[in-house]
Formats: C-alpha cells, sequence, structure tokens
C-alpha cells in the first residue's frame, strides 16, 4: 500500500511502497484511513523536535490525526465489526495503569505509543492501533472529523477543565482563531454560558472566529490586553493561548482578572514571571497536552451534533507534499486533511 | 400605599392601604415595585401550608417574587443609590454566619426571613428588604425580571448542581414545561451541552419547551419512562422533577439511567422507594430549596443576555384577586405579574 | 479441587471437589485463593435474593470477596506474573465501555460478571477473573485483606463521594459500626478532617468504633438522632446508614443538618419521606453500589499503610457451613474470611 | 495607648503614644489584642515593596496578624459581644460585591483594606477592624492563634485547593518547613490521606517538620529533587513551595509527577519555563494569596481541635524592636508574636 514516509529529519517526507499492516496482537485493529490531518505537530516531527524526547525509528510513516473504518481486529476484539466508523486517540494504552484507570491516558505507564510519532501513522491506506484507541462514530464521514484527534483534543481538553469555571457572567478569550482556536471557541460556545472573546491579528480568522459563535473579536495590534480588560470588566475567568509564543504568553496572563487561569495550549515561547505578580494576582497557570479517551468521545458528540464543525482543505495522499508546503506557508485555510483513494 | 394583604388563613387576600415602609435600619433598602411574582406558593401561603412550619403575624403583605427601584437605603448602606433597577433575593441574611460565608444563603443561621410569607412582601407600591438581599438589574425592565426571584431561582439552582455531570454525550429530562420547567429547560440549554427532554402531558406547555429550546418533548400519558429510555438509551444522566406529585416521582426515577441523579424541585407527593432498588441502580435522589443569592445574580445574566426569558402574564396590583382566581383555575400561561401604579 | 457451591436456593452450600479452572481466555487470570470473604450478601445469595435481578446457574461456586496470589495469566496478560499477590474486583469489566473509561466500572456496558453471584466465585482454592479486576498488593498477606474486596469498597465509595462536604467544622456519622461500618470510620478518619460519631446498639461495635478512631459514640436507643443533633450542633452535614433498615433510614435522615447528605450503603428497608422535607431539608439522599476499581486501589493503599484495619475471624475453607451458620445467628467478630489449605 | 508605628520606609518602626480607636463606623469592631504576629512580609513592609502596589500613610501602625478579644462594637454589629475571642482575616470586605459573594474575599471590589499595610494594624493595645473580618474563638489562648491570620491562613489556602487531586496514594511535599510550612504540613496531614515529604536545608527544621507529621524528610542540598522522585516513583501529585526563591521553583517543578500540580505560596523569585517543558509535562503552576474567611474558620477549627499546632516565640509589644531584629537574622523559632500588657 502508500504511504508517507520520513526517511531523515529535515528532508520531506516519501510517497513510498509498504507491506499492509496486520491485526495480528490480540487486541489490534487496522483501520483503513477515510482521512488523516495534517498540523503544525508534523512540521515538528519532520524537523526533528520531537527525536530526543520521543525517539522513533525511521524510516516513519506519519499521520497522528486518523479517522477511518475497522479493516480488521485481532482475536480478543468483541466490541468492533469490520466496516465500523472510526476515530483514533493519538497514544495507545495499557488500560491496566493507576493512569489508565483514572482517564488519564496521556500518562499510561507504558509510555508514549503514538502513530506518526514513534510508530507507524496514518497517512497511509491501512494502519494499525488497538482497540483501547478506537472511539466509534455516527453517520459523519471519518475524513471530515480526522482533526479531532489531536487538535480538535487538545482544544477540548483545555475547554473541560475550565468548565467549572465558566458559569454565567464569566468571560473566556480564545488567543488564536485558527486551527485549534476556532474549535476551542465552538467548545466554549457549546459548553458553558460565558462570554466568549477571540484576539487574533487576522481579520479573517477573527471572522471565522465571529461564524464559530465569539461574543466577540478583539484585533492582536498589541493593545489587545487592554481592550479585553475594558470588554470584561476586570479582566477574564479563562484565557486560553492557542498559540504559546512568547508575545501571546506575556499578553494573555496580562488580560486575566485577579485569580483568573491562563491555560497553555500552544507551546513555543518561554513562560516567564515574577513570582510576586503571580501571587498577587493569584493566577493559574495550566498547560495542556492532548486529552483522554473520553474527551474524544465527548468532542465527537459535539460534532456528530453539529456543535462543532472542522473548517479542512483536503488533499489526495500523493499530494502529502504539497501540502506540507501550503502549511509551512501559511497557505491553507482550516485543516488541511490526507486522503487516500 | 395599596398593599394586598392576607388577613386570615383560606381567605381571599384584600387590596388594602397601609403606612409606606421607611429605611430605618442600617442596611434597609426600600424598593418600589415593579412587578411582583405571583405562584402556586402564594396559594400554599394563603391556605396556611406553611403557617407552622414559618409562623407569620397576619395580615401579612403578600409576593416573595419582587423586583423594581431602589427608592430608599439605610445609612450602612453604600453600593446601591436611589433609582438603581433591582432584583430581590427571597431570604433576608445576615452574612456573617458560617451558612452566609458560603454563599449558602437559605440556611442563615438567623433563620428564614421571608418577604410574603413570613414579613411584609412585595405585592404593594413599596416593600423593605435588606441590603445583602439585592440584586442589580441592567437594562431589562424589573417587572419582567420578578419571577426569576423564586420559580427561576429554583430551577437554576436545581440545574446548576448538576452541571458537572452534563457534559457531552449526556442527557437531562424536564418534567413538567411549567412556569418552573420551562426556565429550567432554558438553563440547561445554557448552560450545558446536554441533550434536552422536556415531559408533559399538556400539548401547549410541549410546544413551549421547544420553544425554549428542548431537543425533545414527550407526551406524560403514562408510557413517557420508557419513552426517555427509548431515547436516551440507558436512561438519563439527569432528571428534573418540576412537579413533585406521587406519580411523576415514580416516573422520574424510572427514567434514569443506572447511577444518574433525580432532582426534586416541585413538592407534594411522597418519595418511597424500596432502599435495595436504590443501590442496584445507584440512584441519587436530591432535594432543592430556593437558591443563593450568587445563584440570583447568575439567573440574572442569563436573562439579561437573551439566553433564558420568562414567559409571563401582567396584572395591575389591584387585580391580584383576579390574578389568584386564574392562577388557581390553571387560566394563566407562563408566570402571573402584578404591577403597581 | 476443594469448592464451596450452591446447590439450590435456602439451602445451605456443599464442599464439592471440582475441576481446577484455567487461564484459557487472552485476558484470564486465574487467582489461588489466600483468603475470600463471607458477608451477609451471601447470605441473601442463598436465600434467592438475586435470583431474578441477577440470573445464575447452579451449582454456583460462592466467593465475591477474593484476594490471593496470580497463579496463571491468559497470553494477553503482560502486567501481571505468577505468583505476585493480588486483590480481585466484584465484577469483570470490558474496559472500552464509555462507564468503564469513566472509572464508572459498576456500570460496564457488558452487564454483571460477578464471581459468587452469577459466575464462579472464590471460596475455592482457585478461581478465574479477569486482567481488568486485579489490584496488587504489597506486603500484607492476602487474607487479611480479602474483605476489602467488597464490604471495604463499599464503605470507602460512599464515604469518598462525601469527601468534598466533609472539611474543617464538619461532622459525619457512621450508622452501624460492624463489617461495613467499622471501615468507613477509618477511611473517614484516614480521608476528612470531619467530626466522626459512631451509632450502635452494641456497646462492643461502639468499643470498636472507639478503636477505629471514632470522636464520639452514640448508643442508637430511640434517642440517637436528637444525640446526634445535640453533638454537632445543627445535625451532620454527612450520615452513613451502614445497615439500611426502615429504622435506621429514618433516624438518619432525621440527624442530617440542613442541606446534609444522606449515604445509603446498607439495603432492606424502604426510603420513605414526603417530598416537602426533602425539599425543606434540601436533602439529598444518596445511594452506593459497591465501587470502582480505583477506588479499590485507594483503599488498598489505605490498608497497606496502616490506616485502615480489618477485624476478622478465620474459618478453614471447610468449616464454611459453620461459618454462615455463625454468620446467621450474629457469632462473628469483624468479617469472617475462609482459607484454603 | 501604645502601638508600634512605621515613620518611613527602611526605618525601623517606634512604639508610640496614640489615641485609642472607636467603634464608630455601624459594623465597626474594635479588638483588645491578645497576640499580633510578626513576620517577614513586615519586614517587606517596613522596607517598602509594597509601597507602590498598596500605598499606605505613614505614620502606620503595623500588624496584620491579630487575635485578642472583642472590646466595642458599632451600632449594626449584632452576632458579637464584648469580651468574645477573636482572630481577624487580614483583609476588610464589602460583603456585597460578586467576589465578596463567592467567599472570594482577597478580590473584594472595594479593593484591599489590609490592617497594617494600609490601615492601622495590631501590634497595639487595640485596633479596628470590621465585623465581617471576624472569626470567633473557641477555648485556646488568641496569642497562641494569631499568626493563623496570615502564615497560616496562607498556607492552608493552598491546600486547601489541592485537597481534591490528593486522595490515598498520592504524595505531597512542602519546599521550606518553616514558619509557612510547618503548618501547611499540618494541613495536608489533617486534611488528606497523602504522604508527605518535608524538604529543607536546616536540620532543626526538617526535625520540626517531623514533629508536625511529615512520613518523610529530605534535605535541601542539590540533589532534592532527584530524592523526591526517588521516594515517590514517578514524582509528586502536589508540590508546595513556601520559600518561592529561585531555586525552589525550579526544584519544586522538577519534583512533579507529569500532571502534578505546582503551589507557589512563597514569592520572591522568577518563575521561568520553556511552554514546551509545561506542556509535555502537563504541568499546572497555582499561585496563592492569603485566603479566605471560610479557610481561617476551617483553619481555626484544626487548630481548636489541636490538629494544628503554631510554634511561636513571645515578645512583649515594646520589645518589637528585638523581635524584628531577631527575625531579620534568622534567630526566632516558629513564629513571633508581640503581646501587649
Amino acid at each position: 500500500m502508500k504511504a508517507i514516509r520520513l526517511h531523515s529529519y529535515g528532508q520531506p517526507p516519501r510517497l513510498d511502497d509498504v507491506p499492509e499492516p496486520q491485526a495480528t496482537g490480540p487486541d489490534d485493529v487496522v483501520v483503513r484511513i477515510g482521512g488523516a490531518g495534517l498540523c503544525r505537530t508534523d512540521l515538528h516531527i519532520i524537523d526533528g523536535w520531537f527525536a530526543d524526547a520521543i525517539p522513533a525509528d525511521l524510516p516513519l510513516v506519519l499521520g497522528h490525526e486518523n479517522a477511518g473504518w475497522v479493516h480488521a481486529v485481532g482475536p480478543a476484539v468483541e466490541h468492533l465489526a469490520v466496516g465500523d466508523p472510526v476515530i483514533c486517540h493519538p497514544n495507545l494504552t495499557c488500560g491496566a495503569c493507576r493512569a489508565c484507570r483514572a482517564g488519564d491516558e496521556m500518562r499510561c505507564a507504558a509510555g508514549p505509543s503514538l502513530p506518526g510519532v514513534n510508530r507507524a501513522g496514518g497517512m497511509a491506506e491501512l494502519f494499525t492501533t488497538n482497540a483501547r484507541a478506537i472511539v466509534k462514530l455516527g453517520s459523519t464521514p471519518p475524513a471530515a472529523l480526522a482533526a479531532l484527534a489531536d487538535a480538535g483534543l487538545s482544544a477540548y481538553h483545555a475547554v473541560a477543565k475550565a468548565v467549572p469555571a465558566l458559569g454565567p457572567g464569566s468571560s473566556a478569550v480564545a488567543v488564536g482563531a485558527g486551527g485549534l482556536g476556532h474549535i476551542g471557541i465552538q467548545c466554549l460556545k457549546a459548553m458553558t454560558p460565558a462570554q466568549v472573546i477571540a484576539v487574533d491579528p487576522s481579520e479573517e480568522a477573527r471572522k471565522l472566529a465571529l461564524d464559530c459563535g465569539a461574543d466577540q473579536v478583539v484585533t492582536a495590534d498589541g493593545r489587545q490586553a487592554q481592550q479585553v480588560r475594558d470588554l470584561t470588566g476586570a479582566g477574564a475567568d479563562a484565557v486560553f493561548d492557542f498559540v504559546g509564543e512568547d508575545s501571546t504568553i506575556g499578553d494573555s496572563v496580562a488580560m486575566l482578572r485577579s485569580g483568573g487561569t491562563y491555560y497553555l495550549v500552544g507551546y513555543g515561547g518561554t513562560v516567564t514571571f515574577p513570582s510576586m505578580q503571580l501571587v498577587l494576582g493569584e493566577v493559574s497557570i495550566v498547560a495542556n497536552l492532548i486529552g483522554t479517551h473520553p474527551d474524544l468521545a465527548s468532542l465527537v458528540d459535539l460534532a456528530e451534533r453539529g456543535k462543532v464543525m472542522l473548517h479542512s482543505t483536503r488533499y489526495p495522499l500523493d499530494a502529502a507534499g504539497d501540502a506540507i508546503d501550503d502549511l509551512r506557508h501559511g497557505r491553507i485555510r482550516g485543516r488541511a486533511i490526507l486522503t487516500p483513494g
């Protein structure tokens, strides 16, 4: 079958012919790919950012946001049938450790087993995961939901943590209304009665934010923290930073009310604050790492009921090179999805 | 000034001329009434149901759901100005006891001090409350919001308890889509992503439920528990019983999934279940008593932002007798509001 | 091997010779029994109480509270080794359904699969469970902990729900200081700073309660509700009813402060209250069904660290008849544990 | 009366004769001081650290940790009587704003009104606060509890936030076992079943930590993060930094398990981490600012019941200069308390 493989860090991945995977392990599930999301994390993987933290053998089939249909199952898999439409959680977990028991699957004691990162991913016609990673889908075509598996999941996970603090009269800010942010805004609107403000330098992104239900938009032009304070009275209860660069980190904390919480979702910059500033403002800084299997099931429920919609651009699998190029140069609207066949 | 007073239990209240109240105590607030809600609790008060539990001196000015404008304040009141539009929490509390400190104001150690129940209420041109009971309003006319002060507050309070259990994929049932229920449905839609099902025998009430955002409606015709189970798969996560009669109590618990919670808001019937049934279904039964001051502020926020709308019928204060009559005979759509002047 | 089997409801179970179980399924775990708890639930099973709700094929090996050492594992079990000391959660679950994912394993979509109830239990030399049901033990001998698997778990589960409401200054009551209650008292002392009051008619049980750390004991002599109210000021924040008979149900709710919660753990009687009483007192009634796998792991942690100790009486497996007899006639101190070999 | 007043920043405060305060405002409470705590915050105030953030008129009576007996009350104060033993929350709040209603009193909309910081404090024979700031005491002499009002409250507040994450099997670290830390350790032991580890460079402090109930102590010698990881397996669930210097900030986060939370209580250093480190470890950083009135009441409850004991050294009021000197030079064991008369 065809697969997009990374042969060396810093080099463009190639379209290769590789053997079809088999469901040999008792809990294996082979999925026929409907769509595989492509995002900045793929660029980081290609560029070797994770090579030390999460080592991988090259060549590596890319693709960590995968959805499709069950193609084959191992002998111990009872609750899935060939043809079931599914989306795949990005980590393969043991199900037996304390973390898995608590729904805290990103911290499975077995360590990270991440398709497209340290094992073969879904930019291919078929790929193998395990039964625990599967979330069944309803009537929405898998390709339309693939990007929920990582980008959407990360945005959902952060918003879900904030729900208890976002009752009536509260306010939440989405910094960045792109691939992560436009999903975060929809989750905030679906799950809380908070006033939702989106901050972005791009007019197109701010328009997308309004389409996604944002109550107000603010232009990121250097005065955005003050504008958020003006719109909220005393600052926001929660600020979600979907960008995570030096400038957005400082701005985001400056948007908070005393006692508010800053959710770090995107990353890249440095978090640096005098401890006295954090104490006097009683600030909380909450970093977020992907999300749990129940998070993914919840997000799929929102999507299947029309409460979260993904804006995406599709590319055939063999045009992966073009897609990567377009992503590097900011030419993609919404999320890029690779579709085989 | 004019006031509607109860002179003896079981007799219709009368329109009397009484002296105007003064803001003599340091924390007193005299409110010029914009609207006073009339509801079944008033019928229970007239009929003497509370005479033993919460004794009152007669004659008593009725009116426990009050909104209007600040008319005068005592010397220690600093945060309110004459003319401020306000709605009044139904209990006057001390602010110093452990319960008040915890926002648990219905359990103030000073005991119940309830306008229209055991002290002069708001079916009058003016009435006295204290500064702690006040929630400031925005631009919505007070009369339009008066019924939030008790009926709305009770529905909100129960829904707010359920929010943590009502994430994506969950389901909630409103049993009764009348005065309490139509607010409860709107609160559920504003605050949770749950599937909301309304159950009512009346076609008109079911239509109101759909207007309020209910995802499905079910006719209360004896098969409603089974129909809810069919719609939800395994039963509902939360059932809010806004009626509380023997039949709705049994039906409501029969609608629950294993591990679900029954919220008792309306009352009158008897809660009776074999303990083994409750244990095997791991049922929780949560009774609800009005709500807190923060609850009322939150509900006002939802109403001011158009997320909760009240359906009401207005009567001039001197037509209180007609209003009471119409209420007793089921001739009122939504809530009845008495408006002086 | 030897096993205690029920051949017909209402008849004493018999000591039989049966074939040894094998770890044939991929996730099977065969446990060599160190101890199997015997409790009132076994009497109910023998008497046929569950025959309709949870049908079983007879003859049935009894024993739902099982601990011992891993004897054999199926081919997919990687995290357990022969000889590991273990205790077994009383339900075998699928691990894939929404309930299992949320740690809500008593509601596994696969339905109840309960050793000693509807499949072969642990009153035997060996018994089969699955990998998901296992909690590994540390240095405490398995027989000493067997009764944690159901009785202890039920008490822990109820207490764990109450932790958020039991801060400093709060009060909790254990109604019944026997097999369930003496564990519940220790959990309350280990996990909360609440004042703990134990209520029991038996002087010996009250003495056990004090040994377990209860701050006060009250004799159940008809005046216990008033005595609890006197000791707590306004009533208790939480009352745990480890008995669940008609009389304890009424008394327990009468011990609550306004806004307090009644936890129903034992069962048998009928819960019956006027809805108006529940609403005016804003009472919550929370039924409890066994507990989750993380609950059991947590309870084992408390026991291994000396914070929860079990009072038990051991019988050899072939004296099961005597143990059942002693239990029926109230002649057992603490929990009865059957030990093979 | 006598009072310790700061006349200019950077200069030692002086013992002055000043007029006695009167309970002139309706909610005023004049307290006869039993003891006033002295802590590093007083040194910061003397040194002018807060002069910009929270401006004050000089001369200023110092003393922000105050306990004693009610001496006089304003006309609107009903629940306090002359002679009542009391401790005083360090902020005077309005009781009417949204923050006060939510028990979030450090963020009262009226702004900070802090005895000993921007209004006359309690290093005097008498001082004035308001009725809302008072917590009544039981039988413990006020001087013994004075330091609960700020140092104790800060430690309690942080621990209380962590309680939901500190169930059985969890671990918590106190970095610094001095004035704040020794109270934090006792709160952790009283309120959670967590394993508690104390880290301090001083042998005397580590001994105090063990007396306070710490399960293990670790010497802060540069290898403390690794030692904590060794003791906990995968890192601690919660680390409380009672010091807040550059070195402890980095060390504390290095002690966390993935998904753990760092509680910043002491302050002075800079919090600085690459965002990618925080995201990959899913770290939360929670800053803490004093605490609420219910927090103080809860802490007093723990102290009155013997679960939290304060180690203190007393000085007569006119030896304040010596006390300040001893504090600056690290010669005080536990907390310094100034006692008039």
